[in-house]
């Protein structure tokens, strides 16, 4: 059975109908004319982009125009840490190294290190710390522009962004953030708070450089919220109004009609970044939700459905080769291909990916201060 | 006509009730076997205590237990910037100075100069940046110990105070809050995340030794909401419940039955620090609220009366001598000393204060560096 949906910054559960959040949330689909656009700008087309994985934006065709006019804008994206990080949040990190590399444009990366210690009861200011550091290796590790990237960290660059943050407070009352985020009275007025501070790097490059630069956030849909509620307040204390582009969810292990978003805390539907081949190899084999046939005659005669096999469906997101990806599709369906055989594509896939970036990881334990924002 | 008393620390109006506000607030009163515990240790009492203008408390005898055993205590106060300091300002700040002094202890000092901005709509925080440094003079002219004291300003600290703040705000919900200050729907996010910040002096001390030091917060009793929603939080977190001592206001120059605290907002109810000794006169005599009588005849036959008389009654605040004071008292009440001739006494004792504390606070501006605390 299909749970019901939620997507809000802190829960996201069931099967997701993105149409909806489109309507919702109130951003618009990135169309035809837009991907030609980048297309023309980047001289490529990311395969998120080519694929709907990047499937809506708020105010993107102003970025766009913005800088074929010469006005450069800058990326800001985010990691709330409070775990290990899986491929799930990998996806969005991926695009945005992408963006950096065809565009040559800054990258402030944000880590809210207070906000898992404010929504989760058990969570510790020294966890987070120790999960920042972690999750920061995994960044590094994707191979971002160290001189073009810049990371903040709530409690550590509270100097700088505490006073920006409480201009954006002040034009946010709680009825507004009750309304965006549903908070009940027993919510903790740092919870409350803290949307201030994620608006913050959406802003901060223009405070310091003393002009205003255009903002772009990539990001998964369930953080929308918040931009929602500060895009406005963030114009109305002189900066520019900061545009975003969004990703759907990569999908939990358990299907896409259970888990519509892979989640760090169960960790039998998602795959670490850390995790060894032998792990990957059985996580996908006993987990990972199968569109098949129950049996091998009935496959090879009905065929298989890539539409709901997470298998499938995670190869859409880390297979870039359109035409492979489009014979396993082929194949799949006309049941040439079995369930057993497409999972095996995925895990060698995976575990080629991650032995590459298991080894940029613990290269990245070096390179981690040279990442972090000094302040000026 | 008496207004109705509201005591918040935003707002303090009317007449108030000082047995009522012990009542709610859940203060103790000061009583006189605490005054003669003090006096043996200080070897002396300030008029401030034998006048019970200081006259309640919570956990003081606490305090005075630990510092007994050797267990010594800091003191925390402080003010927040949003316009220029008038004499009411200066009632806890002269306390304070003298525990300081007889006590040999340090001092907090805490410029939250974002309280204001988030309270009042037209506050910028280049105004509050702006006073913090002219009030900043004013408390360095009392004459603080510059070893001993610290000056912690929100923005300016947020680096180190913004994570010690989450670890209270974690523990205070919006309902409590909501209780304890009353807000509204449309109160502004950082307004409510505000107390968080005012709590964190009161245990940072302790955070920087790495042991648990006894707090004790001289303050005017409009400021206990603050301390009574975080005192038990400040344990919860691994720290001492800070202990506190309130004071009465000075009140405006309207009389008591109007203006039961002096409002800097209203320049005709405020002498300020920075007043000229014409502009002190003027007021005084203009607007001082008399306990005397219609004329000089029934003044000198019926007598005035000091208890209502805003001259005498400033007198208490200022005068330190008691023989002084009580003769003040006798003739004002005798009618053998008329209205004219006790607020010039006022006068005088106000502008021979105020010559000296200007000259002291222009010499403050080059001390003003050694006295913000330094990041460790």
């Amino acid at each position: 059975m299909a749970k019901e949906a939620s997507v809000t910054p802190w829960e996201v559960k069931g099967n997701i109908d993105y149409d909806r959040l489109v309507k919702e949330f109130g951003v618009s689909r990135i169309d035809e004319n837009l991907l030609k656009r980048i297309k023309k700008q980047a001289g490529t087309l990311h395969h998120m982009l080519r694929r709907n994985i990047f499937f809506a934006h708020r105010d993107l065709k102003w970025i766009l125009d913005e800088y074929d006019k010469g006005n450069r804008f800058f990326l800001y994206t985010g990691r709330a840490p409070s775990g290990h990080v899986h491929l799930g949040h990998l996806v969005p990190w991926m695009f945005t190294k992408w963006l950096q590399d065809v565009y040559g444009v800054e990258l402030w990366f944000q880590f809210p290190d207070e906000e898992k210690f404010l929504f989760k009861e058990s969570m510790t200011l020294a966890d987070t710390e120790h999960f920042t550091r972690e999750n920061a290796y995994d960044v590094i590790a994707l191979g971002f522009d160290p001189k073009k990237t810049h990371f903040l960290i709530d409690t550590k660059h509270a100097g700088v962004m505490y006073k920006e943050a409480l201009k954006v407070a002040k034009k946010i009352t709680f009825s507004t953030a009750k309304a965006a985020f549903g908070f009940r009275p027993e919510q903790n007025i740092g919870a409350i708070f803290y949307t201030a501070m994620q608006a913050v790097p959406a802003f901060l490059p223009s405070v310091l450089a003393g002009k205003k630069i255009p903002c772009l956030i990539p990001h998964a849909i369930d953080q929308d919220p918040h931009f929602r509620v500060s895009r406005d307040v963030i114009t109305k204390i002189g900066h520019y109004k900061p545009a975003s582009i969004q990703c759907r969810f990569l999908p939990g292990l358990g299907g896409m009609s259970t888990d519509g978003k892979m989640s760090a805390s169960e960790a039998e539907t998602a795959v670490y970044t850390t995790d060894s081949p032998e792990t990957v190899r059985k996580k996908i084999m006993k987990y990972a939700f199968s569109g098949g046939q129950a049996t091998v005659e009935e496959h090879r005669k009905k065929g298989g459905n890539p539409d709901v096999d997470v298998s499938y469906q995670w190869l859409t997101f880390f297979e870039e080769d359109d035409r492979k990806l489009k014979k396993i599709y082929d194949d799949y369906s006309s049941g040439k291909m079995l369930t057993g055989e497409l999972k095996q594509i995925l895990v060698d896939k995976l575990n080629s990916f991650l032995k590459e970036h298991q080894k940029k990881r613990e290269k990245a334990k070096d390179k981690y201060e040279d990442f972090i924002f000094k302040e000026p």
